[in-house]
């Protein structure tokens, strides 16, 4: 069951990104062959979703190696990367672990296919780890469940499948008919503009609500289970993730709603002691007054725009891995899936 | 202090109302002389705001009883016109109101000039009412405080001044330093189109926000009090508003934060027992899949689209009317209040 479009892969020359700045309506790619084309399909959003920002800087790091003529050069191009997003704890992990391979084979004449090498890994270990997450994460689904979703956790945000997308693909696929009620995901729509899309191509049975509604939905016992992503998780299992999130986590522990959050073990910040660490990027006011070309507040308007929110580990019921789900104590379990233990 | 502009006046012949479907970028009138005008101005929102609407239908009735030929053609134009929509209580109470100054005259001759002094009396009552208001709420805003507010309950929302942002006005006007943060409000954008309009001409220190900021604004101990308005309020003091509202309230009662709607008496529904009765205007889809020309969601996606929801009184601090603070417990109060006994 796997998808009719490839969200991001690598012809041989060129990173090809499925632009998420004009989806739904135009479905077009983009083309990356250089470390500051990646740096900006990273910043300016045509790839977005933490592992697949992660899957991408790993090919960034590759054309880093291509470009750069010495050590310096190479690693102050990946420090340039790593800066085109501050809060998915991925880019780093992914620059990071390309950073290993250059290191333990910068004299060698395949330096250059080593590295390539490394970020095909990158790509096909984060799909089988969606696909492992999926399968885990189906265990909670109940046969006939409403499922609220949040943001776009799909093929669009990760190098392939999904993490919260996944779980609920996986629960369809396995003929449990789920219902989903997508958040539309203010201030960039990536519910309206990306899940949507995405659970039409998978013909999953949805509405788009506005981020508002889900609230009383919650209240009024029609929905079974939140499942959304997460972009970092710090180490007593505060979530940081998109913005919306921490509201409908509250709202879930108000009303008895479990509340899961998706995430690899590479989102996870073992060395974050807390949520209240985790660097939250500011975007420019202009997400908020303008929708496209349609300008909805008055020019000169301030604006406060974060686009993320941390979500306090008390409010979650659990996080899905593909390692298994951590329930609580979290802190306990997450260092015990730092020491590589069964949780 | 009163505004540059007037949102709802009339001129002799026209029901003049400020286009609220296209600010904030173009400031333009649309001229009402018909029932079926009016009936479509509040329809389609170019009037909106509990109290503008229940102004704007006093006008509507005047021109019922113009065109009517019989009794039964005016109540079937006033049904008609109460039709427009269905949350806000103070619609029905304009007609209502109207058309007992109808059955009192219908045998005048000056019945017509009796019903345009009576919409005029509605439309300066409510002006009365809202300012009224505002003194009494102002005594409830901290010096220096920062205040959280969702939709617009300006001049724009009511016959002029406002309601809660009559509150916020008063406050500012009377030096108290304060700081706002005002909730865009998806679908419409009332916030970022309409409030943060008023609040710019006001010049009132202000940030723009999405509405699931508000969340981790709350939380983190930023907001001082949440003051918003209301649209039909319950005999046990549950209160229907613009959608969010239900959602901000659960928040601040995790946080501790004070939580005020302000509502004219005109907007409480002493007969209906309790929240869960008011209906909930379900709107067009287009409302979340489309802003202005820009497409945010694939084509056939599924919406649900309520435009209001419904607070429970057990997570408000109080309901400020121009009759003084409705506090806990509502039922009582709000049956004192009906009774005519002082709060």
């Amino acid at each position: 069951m796997d998808e009719r479009f490839e969200a991001l892969r690598f012809d041989g020359e060129s990173l090809i990104l499925l632009d998420q700045r004009v989806l739904p309506t135009e479905e077009t790619y983009h083309h990356c062959h250089t470390t500051s084309e990646v740096e900006f399909a990273i910043r300016d959003m045509v790839v977005r979703g933490a592992p697949a920002i992660g899957a991408a800087a790993a090919y960034g790091v590759y054309f880093a190696a291509k470009e750069a003529k010495n050590e310096k050069e190479f690693n102050n191009l990946c420090t340039f990367l790593g800066n085109a997003r501050p809060t998915a704890v991925n880019l780093e992990w992914a620059i990071r672990r390309m950073q290993g391979i250059y290191q333990a084979n910068k004299t060698k004449s395949d330096l250059l296919e080593l590295l390539l090498k490394e970020a095909h890994e990158i790509r096909a270990e984060d799909i089988a780890t969606n696909k492992a997450m999926s399968k885990i994460g189906n265990a909670v689904v109940p046969h006939g469940a409403t499922i609220l979703t949040h943001c776009n956790t799909g093929a669009l945000a990760t190098a392939g499948w999904g993490t919260a997308l996944g779980v609920i693909k996986e629960a369809f696929y396995s003929n449990k008919e789920i219902f989903v009620y997508a958040d539309e995901t203010r201030p960039r729509f990536q519910g309206a503009r990306l899940t949507a899309w995405e659970l039409m191509e998978a013909k999953i049975p949805s509405k788009l609500i506005a981020d508002s509604t889900a609230a009383t939905l919650i209240r009024d016992g029609k929905i079974d289970l939140v499942i959304l992503g997460g972009d970092r998780v710090a180490a007593n299992g505060d979530v940081a993730n998109k913005l919306g999130t921490f509201m409908l986590s509250v709202i879930c522990k108000a009303y008895g709603v479990p509340f899961y959050s998706v995430v690899p073990v590479s989102t996870i910040d073992f060395d974050l002691a807390s949520g209240d660490l985790i660097p939250i990027e500011e975007r420019d006011g202009s997400e908020i007054t303008h929708v496209g070309e349609t300008q909805v507040a008055p020019t000169g308007m301030d604006v406060y725009n974060p686009a993320f929110d941390v979500t306090p580990h008390q409010n979650i019921t659990g996080i899905i891995t593909e390692r298994g789900i951590i329930y609580p104590p979290f802190k306990e379990n997450i260092a015990r899936l730092k020491r590589g233990e069964h949780l």
